[in-house]
């Protein structure tokens, strides 16, 4: 497919956002004790300022870059922080156009989102005073969270550049998002957080992302988008080679009201949304802790297609439900190859084990070399495609262990990163039932390998499929 | 519905099991190091003997408690835990009638669950051999977790007792849920792994906890019972009382497969357990989690019906996206009552908050009693009949706060307790991505006081309408 001109389309070109040199804050808050500007200048490299008309000393930010207005900067300004009060947002805006601000975000809220018709005319007013020539993430936004340039909102916000473009309306449910980063393995390129998107939206931002060289993976957090938009939003779509995996905010009939209450959001019909999004190969899930899963599951496997898993376990019950929930999820669990079958039955010789697929471990898990040489078995079968395995986290101690600690754990590390070796997903699941901290070295080693760990078989099994049919529907399409 | 007295149909008796005073261990493994014998005397404060034809000495256990032989032990002897060989289970069987041992586990695998006619042979000389005078868990089984009087088959077992009953034949799945209750705060009363069931089965085993005093709630990891038992089944599930809650494995077809080579269960047709499980008022679960935190969830706070639920946030969008994950199960967010939305406008003022239902606390979480009074609020309201709360692990840092580190903390247990004061569940999702020091830390305060914690509203919603449906089945029957 050819790229598609932006002039084609009413779309608005941000591509500059990946050369900001110099970031303005514009209103910084002395009762906040001036928390966004101590947080962009805590991670940014290039100029920053701050804007206030009467302040002159802001403890621990250097004197000689606060300015009592915009035009008084001497160096240019690519992007800008507002949090001015709403009755002067015009004529910042007008001082934006006239500094050439490339960007701003417009934190300050009460505009359209308070209902009122007051509010509703002064945002459209912001738009005319902006002229097309400063692009506006908000009002009622964070913006923009870019770590590989530092541009951030908040403090102790991971510092690691990534290849997973966000998109959501609300702050709170983007922190989140961010926050949690870290603990599952996965890192941002950008996080966009446009609030009521009276400049910017959805439609804009999917497109950036889309022609974004740093991103791979595209997540959405979507209450709705304005009617208007529909047809511009297709030809993103049509466009786009990237896969886009979308949480749909306000399904239900009191979730849609609270959209709107929370960001002036119109979500549409369920059903519609739910055709639109499979029309449109897009994954849909139903948590935000499934759409940061679904990403740290692609981001280390990238695109797979599961039809057939082995499964092993150390407790033959807990293998026969881990088939069962496969199974309910349209995948299988097929007899080995004889030839791998063979082989397996020489490594799992004690009572109690199985060797067939669902292969339960039982107490070989505890045999040097077992679980990896067996492992390795599974995933060399040309009719499995994966492989999950669950491991309850009091087995990672070492009263059971007959290695002595540090082989027991390299060795287990080793094994569940085999999935690489073989180029087939491996997903271990490690349950948080016990031994917190055990879970939470192996587990970060683990993440450091490029294994994604789950906790729960239905925190990762409803996804395998989302991920399945999505190139399914890639490959006949 | 009065009692049924066990002799109006072939239930097997084992009320005696509370009473337990005297222990053999016969066949202790060297090869183990004496495993099963050190575990069960580690908890065990009456008598405990090994028996054994040629062992006279083991390590760190009193010699004069070594025997060759059952007969020789001078005192009763009320119940063995067996670990001999195949070869000589039916000589052990014959010592122990003689012996007037009232239970006896037999961990000895190799039997009917080897699949050959050899096997199962030997499994029925067995019953013979114990003339219904010995009840026998096993073969394959790892009997009994008893710890009130501390009867246990593994190191690190939790020793306070409890109110919880588990039957399971799997002994791996009863590892994991005995090594997981403390996490998730549930103790057990009595856990029962009988393997291959050759006498006691479920119907024994849920007929037992169904009139044990010691035990309020019955949870059980089903493959399949025997077609024979079913009319039994029938009819100590219409005596029952307690709220019982059925984990069923072996519901896939590789899964019902797997059930088979596991523990010789045959599963049978999913949709007629389905049918039978529903008529009978049992609460059906898909995972060994939530068999688990259904019956936290029932342990807090009794038996619930939850329809209309107030939901708090920090975040509006993750307010939506759970009004939307407890919509999809049937449940309702409905407007407050004018009354009480009134005072809780007056408590959320700065902008960003929303004082309707779903509630967005947003910023005014770190307010000195704003999650107290708000929370109080919501749930004196006559039409709500519980709260949901999601907590991201971030906003438990000291960061964000005005208050100090410790009154802080305080404020916040006393806040999310508040479900007891109404008698109204409050139900905490305190998200996992982030934090797990300050998560752990507060979520084991909360377990002392008695309030389920959880990470992901998708571990917890599914549950809330099971027991509201369990309970008005229950009102309508």
């Amino acid at each position: 497919m050819p790229k598609i001109n932006s002039q084609e389309f009413s779309i608005k070109d941000i591509s500059f956002i990946n050369s900001i040199k110099s970031i303005a804050v514009i209103g910084p808050s002395k009762k906040r004790e001036y928390f966004f500007l101590k947080n962009h200048a805590d991670y940014f490299e290039g100029p920053i300022y701050a804007v206030h008309p009467t302040v002159d000393k802001i403890h621990n930010f250097n004197k000689e870059n606060i300015y009592s207005s915009l035009e008084e900067i001497p160096g240019e300004v690519d992007f800008a922080f507002i949090a001015v009060p709403p009755s002067q947002i015009l004529s910042t805006m007008k001082a934006c156009v006239k500094k050439k601000v490339k960007l701003v975000t417009i934190f300050t809220s009460e505009f359209s989102d308070s209902g009122t018709e007051e509010g509703i005319q002064l945002e459209k007013e912001i738009l005319k005073q902006a002229q097309n020539k400063v692009r506006v993430l908000g009002p009622n936004g964070m913006g923009l969270f870019y770590p590989k340039l530092g541009i951030a909102w908040r403090p102790q916000f991971p510092t690691t550049p990534g290849n997973i473009g966000f998109i959501a309306q609300s702050g709170g449910i983007c922190n989140i998002a961010i926050y949690g980063a870290n603990a599952i393995g996965i890192n941002f390129s950008k996080v966009f957080s446009f609030g009521n998107g009276a400049d910017l939206d959805f439609v804009d931002l999917i497109y950036f992302l889309s022609n974004d060289p740093e991103t791979t993976i595209i997540l959405c957090y979507l209450e709705g988008i304005k009617e208007g938009r529909i047809e511009d939003l297709k030809k993103v779509l049509n466009q786009n080679k990237k896969p886009i995996i979308v949480l749909k905010g306000g399904q239900s009939e009191t979730g849609s009201i609270a959209a709107k209450t929370h960001t002036a959001s119109i979500s549409g019909d369920k059903r519609l949304w739910e055709a639109f999004l499979k029309q449109y190969n897009i994954i849909q899930v139903n948590t935000l802790e499934q759409l940061l899963y679904a990403a740290r599951l692609i981001d280390c496997y990238g695109i797979f297609e599961l039809n057939n898993l082995a499964v092993f376990s150390i407790s033959g019950g807990y293998g026969v439900l881990l088939v069962d929930l496969l199974e309910k999820e349209g995948m299988k669990v097929p007899p080995f190859t004889p030839k791998i079958q063979e082989k397996l039955n020489l490594k799992l010789l004690l009572p109690g084990t199985s060797s067939k697929n669902p292969l339960d471990l039982a107490a070989q898990f505890f045999f040097e070399n077992a679980v990896y040489e067996t492992i390795d078995l599974a995933l060399t079968d040309k009719k499995i495609d994966g492989l999950i395995l669950d491991l309850p986290s009091f087995y990672l101690t070492t009263v059971f262990k007959s290695m002595d600690n540090q082989s027991f754990e390299s060795n287990m590390i080793e094994s569940l990163s085999l999935g690489h070796k073989h180029n087939k997903p491996l997903i271990p699941i490690i349950q948080r039932l016990n031994r917190p901290e055990e879970r939470d070295r192996i587990s970060k080693k683990l993440i450091e390998r490029r294994v994604p760990v789950f906790g729960d078989p239905l925190e990762v099994i409803p996804l395998l499929s989302k991920i399945t049919n999505y190139k399914k529907r890639l490959e006949h399409s």
